[in-house]
């Protein structure tokens, strides 16, 4: 099946190709074939295969990748993550495009695991958020469930969170869930941004599926679980790391989301490695 | 003009925006106006206005962005970089997309701006790779030029680098420069990577244009710098942090390239603050 | 805001106009000007207004509509629905195109109203369905709200519904609801289809939030709306039409989805007066 | 050969599928392979079999679909129309946007065929419109022709149609069609719509081609077909129905033509019976 | 009103600046505004202001173009053809381009004014061909009209013309215009290619509207317009050239077409003058 | 590998089959297939052949090609270039595009061919220009190099080309030299135009890489010759013909561009012979 993710790799391949690899055609003939092995250079958690295998096919659609190590799993430094093979200019041509994908979602899927980790006995789940790299949204959001973390909703049109202007603007909490109810699906849940527990108590009284609990200390967080009592979701946000995040699962909270897995994770090191047909 | 990276911004809105923001188009009247400011949260090199300017002018051609802080110039937190008027649904529905690059190329552009900060008084630029993320090298390559680096290729179709395999499929680097020459314009200069002494050698004696000295150290450096002698550019690459570039800088090379400043730099941390018009 | 139908609109401009109007081209005077009035020949719910004013501006940015009635509201033979004023070529070239679109919509936003009115009293909601004219989606499922019924999902993305045969697949409801928990955001609600009383009762075990009671007569709907008892949200479906649809709204059902609205409903019939100025 | 409506389904995907079918993605298994009938649930004309294969190919490139009944012929309830074999997530997924292109066009060739069939023994023909659904019109006028029926100007660039506007601006017909003459390649005829037989005579004295009876009533379409004597050809229109358009083909026009064909056919009622391999 | 060629003109754009016209960019001044004649350097038809006036128009909205010869004007060397104003950066990144189009554009009205003045007094048309240059055929077919001649079909959808292919595949002359005739709409006449003088009689015979006399000489010709004795429209074909058109039109053809309007007519020498503002 | 120039096929042949060719589908039996030679009717050299089989398999990718004479090589009157297989439909649909194509090519082939033979036995490389046709840039410059000629830049974003104008603007060579080095990769060459001998001594000294003589005469060429003194690329330019070409080479000059190999050069003619299976 085309992924959706297909022309995002076209305007990337685009974007590095241009009018034509000059070295490669230059030098590497056209009936030349080739083996390489994609190597992690420091320990990761494999992500982007499909997308590795998705750049080479469409830069060549007679290059195969052969998987050794599965998306999701674990590799140290040294470790082949897969073997490719195929005309040795598409190869050439398209390794930087498939590295910079790989390296970019791995090292989101690392991050999230990390995250997930440090969760691990409680009750809680690390969420993304919409803080990705533009056209990069699917492909991160993917990399954060390779992660084992889940995804918060993909787009403006994918889900309703009702914030502090909104509330303003609509003229009140209660009315604004009424509005929203009749504008969306019924499908939908409604999010409601609460940043005091008088808030907090609004969007419980009015009816709120799911409250974001904005930049709250783990002491609010801790009320506001007891307020909420499991009538409702409870995503807690806002500048999350790795030292505090533990202590926030511990409140309560259903979900904590964490922009950083998306926007600053930093890309993982791995390195082609190629070989030619005599 | 209408800038090249017009069709990337066009994308990350529909990725964020698909069929419609639900929550602002179901409790934001169509006729409301406001102010927005965007604020540094942590220390920044302002970088992406004109891309805010274009993500707002796509949502909604009416809004206006009237800059406070120039392109390129140093923000604190708190400092006020821009302001913008105009219909309170397109700025909501725009926020996150406008902000999502902002963060990013702001990242770039710091991080960018250290390393040059680090080779004052030295001879050496700092230069970027083609390790960017997919679909945002135009950005992110302006984005180093904003924080005082310098580019290195665009793509694979805006410059020649010669790379190891490359010369053992033409036979040898004599042989690849010569069937460089004949394949490109005359207005392309011809770079060869080099991992030892010996091929620095040969590709002075061939002809080259740039060398690339992959992953050397330091003292070999300066003996490659000595062996050139000022006849062609020097490149040093691999792997360079903030802690190692200045001793590199030191041994003479023209040039230090630095995939870190694209593919790792983190994003900078800024906000929109939003009133409305009665 | 560039409504995200925009590139609809421009396919079909280009699917009728292909290469040019030749006779408006050859026989009116690039520099004359027309006023035109859009008038109901039918009694009609108005609906296209700003798809009208769209398909105008992409023939000729120069074309205005000043609508006389509002989105919504009722027409009867022979009302005005709105003035358009501009370059006759542009008015003459964009007619049909305007027409085909304004007659589809108001058909599908009439035959909803009246669905609708069939309701009146009843807690009952018409809902739509994805049964929609390929291509039209999110322009018929708009004018499914402007007859003043409800949307269902927009698509396979856009809301979780588990068939039978997923069930089957996944190893009983159960089971198919733990699944789709994990691979889907907080913010979806899980719809699951039965067609006997006993699959109601397993999904209502097993902690559906929606059940699309499917082809159930009148007397098993009114039984599975006791057995539900208010824990879930209840969606009939099935072949409705204008005869039967008010008794199985009286069932107590909360939803009742009707495909006729977008499939079947007919254009209804308006035409365009043009006036040429001397 | 790739259709020429291959960028329709393409649209007519994405419009369903969205960032992915969530429910079949989650609970079907990757490997699994199904095998679907396409059935008639009421009597139909058989249209769209290669948009259903296209609309599958597109899906997933190794579904295949064998044809049971030809286009064109006639279905009755419980008749397989073809069978459908392939990856089981490719074909819940295509599901729907196969069965609503199948069913709008067998809507359409099932009237087209009951108007044609109405005109039995006389000479006239049944022609289409361009009062088509947006973005259908290749493939609605497709399904007229699998209806038996004949096709119409396919946009404004496919014909010359000179209507009383045209000619009022272009000072009269005679020089309407002069100036036509030298606009357009000799490979078209030149149409002229008349609604009173002084136009008619008009027409002809002038040189038109065919005639475009518009709204006449079928005494006056008498006299005007009188009046032509088979010296052009001639179109009647306006608003006919499968009561009128026998007394109307009677009186020796040579064509009808009918836009409720395309508009308002409604679609007729297909379903899609899936079973999964072990 | 946006003209079908819009997309062309983006594309050939695209082709010339790629990621940015780097000399322009570097060295000149953003505010800087700019004043520039277009002027013939040889003799020519003015053809190609409006797609100047959209180039300019796509690279920069602000830059005006006011014609100072008229469209299909004759321009003597020296001659200044257009005044353009606006930012001086636009002007001198849209140069090439624009002037890339209106050289071919003038060289086809050129050629083709030509061809005209040849026939004068003669009852013949010069018409084209399709043998235009790929991606061209819009403008050089307006182009072939600016000059004075006559448009062949533009494509293969917009006329019928049976070849001998088609008819030995058809089974002979009479069917093959049958079926024709049930394949197309009743707004087509329908060219048949004859190269004897049996074929005409066999095409006559069968009906055909016109008939296409090809790669016959001056004397065939002129026993092939005695047997059509007007009854059909007769275009002559095959090599035509500047020596040979009079003699063809003298046999009393109606049209004669010639490829060499469009394939060869070679561009025409014009050039850009720019000066700067202070 | 798909190539670049991909798209462009893609609207070549949307531009002659629109919605589809009508001659054909209506008068050739799907399933019949066919065999052809594509035949050289006059001298040239072959061009284009990998863009005449990506016409046919976009057209349909059961046809095939298999070239008799080599891409480049010389084809006299009556020779066969390649054999094409495939459905005849397919083939009759594509050939007048394929030929299009074939022919621009191999008459920019065949005429730098035959300046590039105009200077055998001298030092001097006959260049292209950016005077290519709108849209066919990069298939025009592949047919430069076929015929033994070189490319100059692609487009504006691939080659420093300082005119006297950017000169002005800049205030001086010296300063536009500089102002390039910053803005420009490493690998990119800086190229001055001069058109008089000072300007000539002024680029010198400013360190320009290339030296483009703009419309000197032979003997100005020879003192910039004997100034330069191989210290730089001296390209000469200026409405180049085969008559003055050689004259111009003996003057020592590098390289000579010449405007006329792309926007001049005519089409050479070929025709396809097809014959049919029984």
């Amino acid at each position: 099946m085309i992924p959706p993710w297909s022309d995002l790799i076209k305007n990337a391949l685009a974007e590095d190709i241009g009018r034509g690899d000059l070295t490669t055609n230059a030098l590497v003939d056209a009936g030349l074939r080739a083996h390489a092995i994609l190597v992690a250079k420091e320990e990761l958690v494999v992500c982007g295969l499909p997308v590795v295998a998705e750049v080479f096919r469409q830069v060549d659609s007679r290059i195969r990748i052969m998987p050794v190590l599965q998306e999701g799993s674990g590799a140290q430094p040294g470790n082949t993550i897969c073997n490719i093979e195929g005309p040795a200019r598409g190869i050439l041509t398209g390794e930087r495009v498939a590295l910079n994908f790989f390296q970019n979602l791995s090292g989101v899927a690392t991050t999230s695991r990390r995250f997930v980790e440090l969760l691990e006995g409680t009750n809680a789940r690390i969420v993304d958020t919409r803080k990705t790299t533009p056209g990069m949204r699917l492909l991160q959001k993917y990399a954060v469930r390779v992660g084992g973390a889940y995804n918060h909703r993909m787009g403006l049109d994918d889900g309703v969170l009702i914030k502090d202007n909104h509330i303003a603007l609509a003229g009140g909490v209660t009315e604004a869930i009424r509005r929203m109810r009749d504008a969306v699906s019924h499908l939908h849940r409604i999010e409601v941004e609460c940043s005091t527990l008088d808030e907090v108590q609004d969007a419980l009284d009015a009816g709120a599926d799911v409250i974001l609990l904005d930049n709250m200390n783990v002491e609010t967080l801790r009320t506001a679980v007891g307020l909420a009592g499991n009538r409702v979701l409870l995503e807690a946000s806002g500048n999350m790391t790795m030292e505090t995040v533990r202590q926030v699962a511990e409140t309560g909270v259903h979900m904590i989301s964490v922009g950083f897995l998306t926007h600053s994770a930093g890309s993982r090191d791995v390195s082609l490695r190629i070989s030619f047909e005599k």
